[in-house]
């Protein structure tokens, strides 16, 4: 496991790290599957925060589906620019249309944020692949009406938005669902659990 | 406040949540300043955290120094380019040279993190600024050293790296020099928090 390292000194760190990370964690995460161990793993090495262990969920075709869609090539769509420059080492493409002219345009006229209006662009351009919301319960939201509505493809989805306003309950929609995700249940999540959870599937695919 | 909210939904969010995080934190950071608690609260909104109200800390010179430099529009100097692109409104330009030749080179030659040479090769362009380290404790105390030896000129420091091995000791470190500085104690940090804080600055500037 890289977790990012490009140097010396940064695999010593990453090694370290993983080492203090599996120390904390190790009791909370023997049930899983050593895939979904090393998701968990990287998430709680990216935040420093053990917490992410007991809020973590994955579907039970989660790993399975998205190892498929990324060793498929397909593109992988983020709501923000953050999460999409932090995926830095995919074969593929990572999109991101939230500064896209139409995105700006459709999210004035429907009075929608900015990042749901996003993925409104992403289906008519006919994304096909996984999805990672890091920020915005909206832009979730957004993708579940999308593929409700069948204007949408979708392999899985990596879901944790962070905030007090929706974010928890964006990601419990998401779970009722029939999509393979990965949650963060509760308010927190982020830029970096996002990143994380890709990263760790992108490395999961090249060991 | 904004938040980073561009759209009428996106504003109501930003003030609803705004008033959950004053009820879960006001207790906390009463004794400080209106610009400090703006700052503290964006960090809590963007990660769903209240811990970080208990564990950010400031020196008395921070907000001033810092406001004087992004009204001077000096450059912002950050480790990561997920830091960097979080950084979005603001006038003067926002630079990171992770990615750099010279680092990838620097970073190989002496055996030390990209993200540290990075830090080598701003101060190596004359870099006078705000520097925001989200991510890398080995780049936070590069530029402890650059400083001292004066080799490198820096306003004030947003020292939020993130991580079990090093990070709360290179925080440590940065709140013993004269830096004016924003950093949070023990391990957690990162991303969010990093772009929170400088993005508050530019907010209080606007206001």
């Amino acid at each position: 496991m890289s977790m990012g390292a490009s140097t010396k000194q940064g695999y010593e760190i990453a090694e370290k790290s993983r080492k203090i990370v599996k120390s904390l964690i190790d009791h909370k995460t023997r049930h899983l599957a050593p895939e979904e161990r090393a998701i968990v793993e990287r998430i709680v090495h990216s935040t420093a925060d053990p917490e992410y262990a007991d809020i973590t969920k994955m579907s039970g075709n989660f790993v399975k589906e998205s190892m498929k869609s990324i060793e498929e090539g397909n593109d992988i769509l983020t709501d923000i620019n953050m999460v999409r420059v932090g995926i830095n080492r995919y074969n593929g493409e990572v999109k991101c249309y939230i500064n896209h002219d139409k995105a700006v345009e459709i999210a004035k006229n429907e009075g929608i944020t900015r990042a749901a209006a996003a993925m409104k662009v992403a289906a008519s351009e006919g994304f096909d692949g996984i999805v990672a919301i890091g920020n915005a319960p909206t832009a979730l939201l957004e993708v579940l009406k999308l593929v409700k509505y069948g204007d949408m493809n979708v392999k899985s989805m990596i879901g944790v938005p962070v905030g007090f306003v929706g974010a928890a309950e964006s990601k419990k929609a998401l779970q009722e669902t029939e999509i393979p995700y990965i949650v963060t249940e509760g308010p927190k999540g982020g830029t970096p659990v996002a990143v994380a959870a890709v990263n760790s599937l992108i490395n999961l695919k090249k060991e």
